[in-house]
């Protein structure tokens, strides 16, 4: 069990570096054994020494979500970067995706052929420089086409000077019990049909690209030749909700100190208050969740509610409620949003603080 | 109606600075003319133009939730600071408020005996120079003493050197619809009890100080010598849907582009996707709220999705489909969280951008 080194103030953000690799290594082996490229999703982690692990350990490159995500990678060294995001590109972002293609391989997420047109144009003789990848909808119905307007859109990037170098989905409908299986079948047969079409109409298919950490390890054939989970380095209370990892996984979590101890009286209910809040677990709640995240040492303790620097903890009858001043642990129900809430992470080794990293691309939201 | 400077890349926080005058003015003249003090809680922006703004207009002093945001606003020069939280204080936090303590009055809430006891154990000979409020549930449930404990806190505090001056609550509770009266109901009465039975016990009330933005503008007699909001300063989705602000009340936007866009098709909604998610616009939202924010110039919209960077927005069949590669701009559920996840904001007056802030305190989470 991992304790909070006692010269942490809290909250803070904790990393085991220990579970951290171990999660990078059991990713990259199992894509290996299956013949899939590991192209994790750094969003997760915006970290430069996580990346840096990660391409050591044999990720094929890096998927950002933003432009000055890549920006911060790219100026690291990363040299095979997917903005798995459908652009619309202005003028200041072709600059800046020109800036990016001098020095690295850029792929970029499109998922119609009006933003095809606009890329291209706006790229102008540099439009081949950048290869596209067509967005497919899997059935998560956020961005993204149907497999059978995938050609539409490829021959309006074609058309436009742009390199079309395949197809990509994000299954997010995989995020809610009981999906993970059937997302990563309607993933399968939504690339696999896109990836058909876009053969039958004469393009070279290099690149077939899936999601995440919800489907990633589910085995099998795969219509992909990448995937890009993001999640899996540090395992979250979602994913522990999900069964997608165990509580021995959990490389991630937030050091908080009990602030706050109410008995049960007047109506109310025994609880504790921690000072961790959604400034820095975040607030994700999926309908789904049991609460606003799980404490490690407290499988029954629920965080019932949260605020800006309150985290409510309904405390279980089974165990006496913790002393003010305990420091305790907080798995965050979503890790992306808790790494980008802080400017340091505190990295531990068996409970001793080894490092500090920078969160080197917080906050790059465009 | 308010656009979207040219020169602003998406997404981004935009403040409509004569907006933002107008709010400040609004809620100052409201509690001068009750006679009550304004201490806004500047959490909700932390940004020192802001405060600057607020303590000119009238306000009393400020109030923050950490000791990290009251350094920020204290090397600004800001001499009156409540720390609304029942903090726990150990060596490096005690050294940190007799430093706050050198330059600013400085109180700080505490809600159990122990915490009052560890506070005043770690600052020792400098405790009194501390000023204390006793934190009181009036409904809220999250921190705070019921009212009949609050004279047992008080007088630990006293006993361990701290000057004991007065009560504080926050009805958050307040944040529901319906709820505004009744929670400003709870709020005076719990005060009124609180300050009572200090007063019996011999203490000195000198302070008694209220939240928030739900209850702040109800008028009647107030059991408080000051109240703490921090919200009106912008509005957000919440206050104009629990009907404390109007639409032309909203300071604070985020400046978004729309990146995908669909017709009802294959099982789907009608939607576009924004380049604003829960990375900028906060993932908050409660039951009772229509989606994930509002949308000023389409108040039929619903934003009923948010990931990372997306936001998916269900459009009124009443208008058509904006085309790809529009700007539109996002109310948040909660500007509080908000401001905290960008490093600056883009000031406007009439859509011409004017000025760009820091957000100096983004961060300070402890």
């Amino acid at each position: 069990m991992n304790v909070i080194p006692a010269a942490v103030t809290t909250p803070a953000v904790l990393i085991d570096v220990d579970v951290l690799d171990r999660n990078i290594e059991r990713m990259t082996s199992s894509m290996r054994g299956r013949g899939l490229g590991l192209r994790p999703h750094v969003k997760t982690h915006k970290t430069l020494e996580i990346a840096r692990k990660q391409l050591a350990a044999g990720a094929v490159g890096i998927t950002v979500a933003t432009i000055g995500e890549a920006e911060v990678f790219a100026a690291d060294g990363v040299k095979d970067i997917f903005i798995a995001y459908p652009l619309w590109v202005e003028a200041p972002h072709a600059e800046r995706l020109r800036a990016l293609a001098a020095a690295s391989r850029v792929a970029v997420g499109v998922d119609s052929a009006e933003s095809a047109t606009a890329m291209g144009g706006q790229l102008g003789a540099e439009a081949g420089k950048i290869e596209v990848l067509i967005e497919v909808d899997s059935g998560h119905h956020r961005s993204g086409v149907l497999p059978d307007d995938v050609v539409e859109v490829a021959r309006a990037a074609a058309s436009a000077g742009l390199k079309v170098s395949g197809v990509f989905t994000f299954p997010g409908h995989s995020y809610r019990p009981g999906m993970p299986t059937g997302a990563a079948g309607n993933e399968n047969e939504s690339l696999g049909l896109a990836a058909a079409a876009l053969t039958s109409a004469g393009f070279s298919v290099k690149t077939i690209s899936g999601g995440s950490t919800p489907t990633a390890l589910i085995s099998g054939d795969s219509a992909a030749t990448e995937l890009r989970p993001g999640v899996y380095v540090f395992g979250d209370a979602q994913q522990l909700e999900l069964e997608r990892c165990g509580w021995e996984d959990i490389a991630l979590t937030v050091a908080a100190t009990v602030v706050s101890r109410h008995e049960a009286r007047g109506g109310n209910v025994r609880r504790v208050v921690l000072d961790a809040g959604s400034k820095i677990l975040g607030s994700d709640r999926p309908d789904w969740a049991t609460g606003y995240g799980r404490l490690p040492e407290y499988p029954e303790a629920r965080v019932t509610a949260l605020s800006e620097h309150h985290a409510t903890v309904v405390w279980p009858d089974s165990s006496e409620l913790p002393p003010l001043g305990t420091r305790l642990r907080v798995i965050p129900n979503h890790v992306c949003l808790t790494m980008n809430l802080v400017d340091e992470v505190v990295v531990v080794r068996d409970g001793a603080v080894v490092e500090q990293w920078t969160v080197a691309a917080r906050g790059r939201n465009n």
